[in-house]
């Protein structure tokens, strides 16, 4: 890889972090939490002159990326960008231990959402803030901001990094140039956001409440700004707003774009939204029949609530938690497993497997299926009415196999630490698929401060592995990516 | 497909199913047991009539068994097989529930070892020694012993049978003829089995102990001849040997054949053959540390006795218990589990995904990584210094497609009995991969019985389809298989 121009382009990303560290820093000034607000201008400092330095140590010319530049780029970025953002916490003592405090600033920027810690309400206004706002940064990529912000004339530049970090098999551009397509994501997240603040504050909610919990809701991450979660509210419209909202940020953001343009066509024919809605309706109905037949609600409203909340929480690897789902009967867990691995639309801010994959493997298997049955006939897989070509379906498989030799091997090391087993099991799919609370000792109510250090390490890297969509993380360990030239 | 010529051919098995009755009849009489020798010899009438008024009424005379045929006739062949073996648990009474029967026999069939029976000694001998010899029969296959002893004009009729039963991703022809690769097959099958009769007899283990034992671990199946299983004889040789023999009926039939023949390169060159022994080592390696590091097991020695035994019982898919591994540490159990999934190699009696199949999708995904690396450079999928066709790289991904959409299915199904995690988890694991016990509630010291009648329902259709690795009962249920013409 073009070394020079990589670090050239990961010290540009810090400094924009440390830019972005403003806010929290002004939130606490606001908040007169002097000692965090001294906290943040220190780590503010700290990181914007490593990065100055590195950006003059790294200055070159040629600025043409190429595909393994930009995935350098998106796995060396997320891991500075997570030490980083894991400085504050550290540093103003609120995290006292360094893996916690990464383990934490990981899951926000994964937005996956699991927590080390108890008592979040502890935490003070400015660090609460920044927790919050890793989520909303990671959740639409912070290289596609890169690329939104920055000016850049080689188009190819853009497009290899958002590449390189967009969810999903397969990209599509909004717009001809890298840039743009950049900008308007960005766009649409930003008012869609906005919307949510204001509805949440029209249901009561304290501004700074409804900001935080707005990020966790838009990058699908869940943290909380309340011990109790959104339940802390108690109010059936907050729960039905963030509900509706997290299963909006779940759906392929192409989509609101069509609406912009008014192309309706594209939404009516796009078979993964249907696919990932009609999965919410089903796992709401089984789940409400399951609860109500068990007697954990006595009334079809509360079922309807607490599931449809819970079912969009975990399909969108939000993890945001209104009941204790670990108390639930056995198929509703289940359930809520599954959901976990199959995750949010390609393209969204959600993790998880992808809908749009689990549709192209299913049709690979049907064809297959079909293939067995007539060996003669001519079969090719569709999606949308197009069909995919055999490299996408080749490479869904490979993401498949993948992802599972990382989940057992994840499993096996997590497992040293002697929990039981539905602990383990759940505590790798919640971090790969960064969700958020897992079942038993990592369930909602819990957290997962009483890990070993080697689980949090591990469970770490399963998040990044998770948002990143384990190539690009896989790749730093090849030595040719560091030492040989593209042959 | 071509009714006549299947049921005819169902008819054929059925009658043969029918004589090997015969067997546990005459043990039965042997051990003066009259009236299950009665029970024997009326199955074995009603069998036998039903089967030869279906031969009668199916004659047919074009004999040319297209692959769909074959497929049709596995899929049906291991239920019509299963039902029949059922009747004589269900009429002697000393299985009173049909479900429980039928659960028995393809537990049985499959070789899977799972029970119902929460006492194996309250059964009868004759009926005991008909449970084990099911584990024998179908071990290698009932398909592949229709092929061995019937006489055939076709040879192609005898492949596709073969093809349809036997397990792993591709099917290599021992001889240019079906029927001698299936007499080859029972050969080396039958003098495995005496061998390790005569080392059981030598261990001091009373005849009809080793000849049942001896079936369980051919057929890699698991049915126990006593309660507490192999640890009753308390015997370090006899766990030694049935250790060592379950590895050997692990590994590819064709490496015996390979040493009969003196083809050693064959054998040193087979990579499934290395990567099965270095699993199993690797395994036991870390339970033994495991297990002693807990405490659970005091010395090298004892550790390694237990810890050999299970692993060898576990990845072969044969499930005998020497201990409770359920009361072993988390590491321990989760690495037995990842075991559960691997499986044996392919073309041995064992079942799970099979290492060959396992190999395969690690070396695509290596060479996908490796292409993302270096998208220029030409990248062939290779096993045993053979490039694998894109087609069969194909077809196991798609494997793997469907075993993860029946083993999601099926573990939301038995979670309707609202048993914990572990238990759903393992139990459907366990009867996917032809093993035996799972954790928890289905662990090696319990039984299915506890479970609903639809989840004992469910988990007898996965062992059939794991036994038949899913395409052949899949098909069943397409339609086109039943009423359209190959086209």
């Amino acid at each position: 890889m073009n070394k020079r121009l990589v670090f050239n382009t990961l010290a540009k990303i810090g400094l924009i972090e440390s830019a972005i560290m403003l806010l929290p820093a002004l939130v606490s000034l606001y908040f007169h939490e002097f000692s965090v607000f001294k906290t943040f201008i220190f780590v503010i400092c700290v990181t914007a002159l490593i990065n100055v330095v590195m950006l003059g140590l790294t200055s070159c010319k040629d600025q043409n990326m190429t595909a393994r530049d930009g995935v350098a780029v998106a796995a060396l970025g997320w891991i500075f960008l997570s030490t980083f953002g894991a400085l504050p916490f550290y540093i103003s003592g609120e995290i006292p231990k360094f893996v916690n405090a990464l383990f934490e600033s990981i899951s926000g920027f994964t937005t996956t959402g699991s927590s080390i810690l108890s008592d979040v309400e502890a935490l003070s206004k400015g660090m609460m803030f920044w927790r919050c706002l890793t989520h909303w940064v990671g959740g639409m990529g912070v290289l596609v901001l890169f690329v939104a912000i920055l000016p850049r004339d080689k188009k190819s530049s853009g497009l290899q990094l958002m590449r390189a970090e967009c969810p999903g098999p397969t990209v599509e551009k909004l717009a001809p140039k890298g840039k743009s397509s950049a900008m308007i994501l960005y766009i649409i997240y930003g008012a869609l956001t906005a919307l949510l603040i204001i509805l949440l504050r029209v249901g009561g909610m304290p501004l700074y409440d409804s900001v935080c919990t707005s990020f966790g809701t838009a990058g699908t991450g869940g943290f909380n700004v309340k011990n109790a979660g959104i339940g802390f509210y108690n109010s059936a419209y907050i729960e039905g707003v963030v509900t509706v909202f997290m299963i909006l940020f779940g759906v392929n953001f192409n989509i609101y774009y069509f609406i912009i343009l008014r192309k309706f066509v594209g939404i009516y024919k796009n078979t993964e939204l249907k696919v990932y809605l009609g999965i919410i309706g089903a796992a709401i109905s089984v789940i409400i029949i399951n609860t109500m037949q068990y007697g954990v609600f006595n009334s079809f409203g509360k079922a309807f609530r607490y599931a449809s909340f819970q079912v969009g929480a975990i399909m969108t690897s939000t993890g945001f938690a209104t009941a204790d789902f670990d108390t639930w009967p056995a198929l509703s867990k289940t359930i809520l497993i599954c959901l976990m691995f199959i995750g949010a639309c390609a393209g969204s801010t959600g993790g998880g497997f992808k809908v749009s994959r689990a549709i192209i493997l299913a049709k690979t298997a049907k064809r297959n299926l079909r293939k067995a049955m007539h060996p003669k006939a001519v079969n090719v897989v569709k999606s949308d009415d197009k069909a995919i070509d055999i490299e996408t379906v080749h490479n869904v498989s490979c993401y498949l196999i993948i992802y599972i030799s990382i989940f057992f091997v994840s499993l096996m090391i997590v497992s040293i630490n002697n929990f039981d087993f539905a602990t383990n099991f759940s505590s790798v799919t919640t971090c790969l698929n960064n969700i958020g609370p897992g079942i038993s000792q990592v369930g909602p109510m819990c957290n997962f401060d009483s890990m070993s250090d080697l689980s949090k390490c591990v469970l770490s890297f399963d998040m990044l592995l998770g948002r990143l969509e384990c190539l690009p993380m896989l790749m730093l360990f090849a030595p040719s990516m560091w030492f040989k030239k593209l042959y």
